[in-house]
């Protein structure tokens, strides 16, 4: 029986048919995946058997807080933290949690590691529920970013909540309410809010950016459920420090639009001492690219180690393959898969063949015509 | 009679049915202007009944000094310092000499100016020569940089030294004996050297560099009339600081392709208190762009004030409509001519739309979806 709200046989074909999904499968489990937005379908939505998992909408930016927030939002709204990690839906499927990605993958790594990172008994008494999570941490497999305050391995963060077969989130209530009874790990939510409380939500800014915190998401209080969201300086410092490997590989825009939303923030939130956020802005760019040429020296080449943990080596060699696939002309090298404690240490490399290539020639003395 | 190395008929009638030149004009004077290379006629080439003053011919870049020069150069070669200006050249054109830009046209401005910047009786003795020269300054109507050692108007610079109807460069020894002889302002002339010397000339670009000039043209002592060129980080933070007015408008990779080679240079130069490096590339980003942003609230939006100095007002309108026909996107708006002592002092400000529509929509609170 299929439920009112899910997706219906018909408009499945037509989203295949047009292109916009596809089918998928993961191990034993088989489902259709929308690569992109279908009608109000969101790009990440899987089918399964049992259901459907809706993808995560995207959440629009605000670059000015204080005319942004009076302009996007009507009514009191939630301030909840935003975490420089991956977002990740975990839901049980054919009687186990697994974790979807944002473009809806079944994530090897996070599925991998899910009974550390939750209490997955949840799902034994809301068999329906989606939890919509941040995963974190300098041990992980996809962003060379993590948040200050975790130290090593990922954590994960509960940010929403959805059930199968609906593409709303729970209330607030409902979820600060899961959240306490199952003592889920969640991002920090640090109030109820109005336009008029800009002061307040800027000083709690500036202390998160002042902890090198990424910013934050603001959630209308409303059946509406309208988002934005809004990073602090050292969000875009880390985004351009952690990138600057990628600097070919990325659009430029990239970088020109961080240093924009960068000099906004500071605009907006007076932030003194410009001469210690220049040099911080320096250095995000200049410390990371002296480091690679440095690397080019010694090794040839310029790489950055990746490594996470897994429980069963098997998921390990399952993310390698996801890597490669998705990885583009970066090259995804395995260097060690070993035991370690109760867990298997991965180790590999991502290479960066624009900027090596780049760096050969002008390191050899190449004459550039531009 | 038409010389033997000049461009003959046909040739010119090729280049024009397949795009590469156009007729052209500038008020009496009639010519032919190559708008791109052709064959081995560079652009920039201008055709006179007279005779053609041939096109400067782009110089490549090195990023890696040490081996560069050992790898492009053979031989000796001298150095002489590259001028963060634009390049012009000087021929006397129906018993006037006329400044030409890079691209073939006439400059208004130096061409007016050209009484005030050399002495201009070389050409009674030497009517075929061509001066090929940087003007700069921080009173010119193209650029937002300017040497530091330029405090106002500009300057101009003899480089190089072509005749009518060849496309090759006079030898140095005869280059510098004109300059002697004619006392032409010209670059800085730091010697002859060889590719075993580069801890002698990595100590002139370390100084250039402590001094924010701009680096240094390297040219074979040899038949072929090699060159290539090298700047220090100054010069690229310069670029970068004078030019996030534009932050949208030119090609992103302008950006990040300045800051490789600042990582670059501070590799190979060793340059210390990477803490100061670093403040200086935050500061080149963030100042222009924060000064941008409290701009665009002072005055609703962004724009960059130009001035400089005629002796005859009417070239000042020549440049402001030449200006509009290069500008593109870019508005150019004229704001006073009036005379200043025995000049007309011309103001006029580049508006950038890119950056002015980004900023208004940020400001008012839009939300983007990245």
């Amino acid at each position: 029986m299929t439920p009112k709200s899910a997706i219906d046989a018909e408009r499945i074909q037509r989203a295949m048919q047009s292109g916009k999904a596809t089918d998928a499968e993961n191990g034993d489990l088989h489902y259709v995946r929308f690569i992109h937005d279908f009608e109000d379908i969101a790009r990440g939505t899987l089918v399964f058997d049992e259901g459907t998992v809706y993808g995560y909408p995207p959440i629009g930016r605000l670059l000015a807080l204080q005319t942004g927030l009076a302009k996007q939002l009507s009514g009191p709204f939630w301030m909840e933290e935003k975490i420089d990690g991956f977002n990740i839906r975990v839901a049980r499927i054919q009687g186990s949690p697994i974790a979807l990605t944002r473009g809806g993958y079944v994530c090897p790594f996070v599925t991998d590691r899910l009974p550390d990172l939750l209490d997955t008994a949840i799902f034994d008494d809301q068999p329906d529920l989606v939890l919509c999570a941040e995963v974190a941490g300098p041990d992980n497999p996809y962003m060379e970013s993590a948040p200050p305050f975790i130290p090593e391995d990922v954590k994960l963060f509960v940010f929403d909540m959805m059930r199968r077969n609906s593409p709303r989130f729970l209330s607030q209530d409902e979820k600060i309410e899961l959240i306490r009874r199952y003592a889920l790990p969640s991002v920090e939510i640090f109030g109820r809010f109005d336009t008029g409380d800009v002061k307040r939500i800027s000083a709690i800014l500036k202390r998160l950016d002042e902890e090198e915190r990424e910013g934050a998401v603001f959630k209308e209080d409303s059946p509406r459920q309208r988002r934005t969201k809004h990073v602090t300086a050292s969000a875009n410092l880390s985004d351009i420090r952690t990138s600057v490997y990628s600097l070919l590989d990325l659009s430029p825009e990239y970088f020109t639009s961080r240093i924009l939303r960068l000099a906004l923030f500071a605009d907006e939130q007076e932030l003194e001492r410009s001469d210690d956020l220049n040099r911080r802005a320096g250095a995000a760019f200049l410390d990371g690219l002296r480091e690679a040429i440095r690397q080019h020296h010694r090794e040839g080449r310029v790489s950055h180690r990746f490594r996470c943990r897994f429980r069963n080596p098997e998921n390990a060699r399952y993310l390698i393959q996801y890597l490669k696939r998705a990885a583009g002309h970066v090259q995804v090298v395995q260097r060690e898969l070993k035991p370690d404690g109760e867990f298997w240490l991965l180790e590999f490399d991502r290479i960066y063949p624009s900027l090596n290539g780049l760096l050969s020639d002008w390191l050899a003395g190449k004459m550039v015509f531009d």
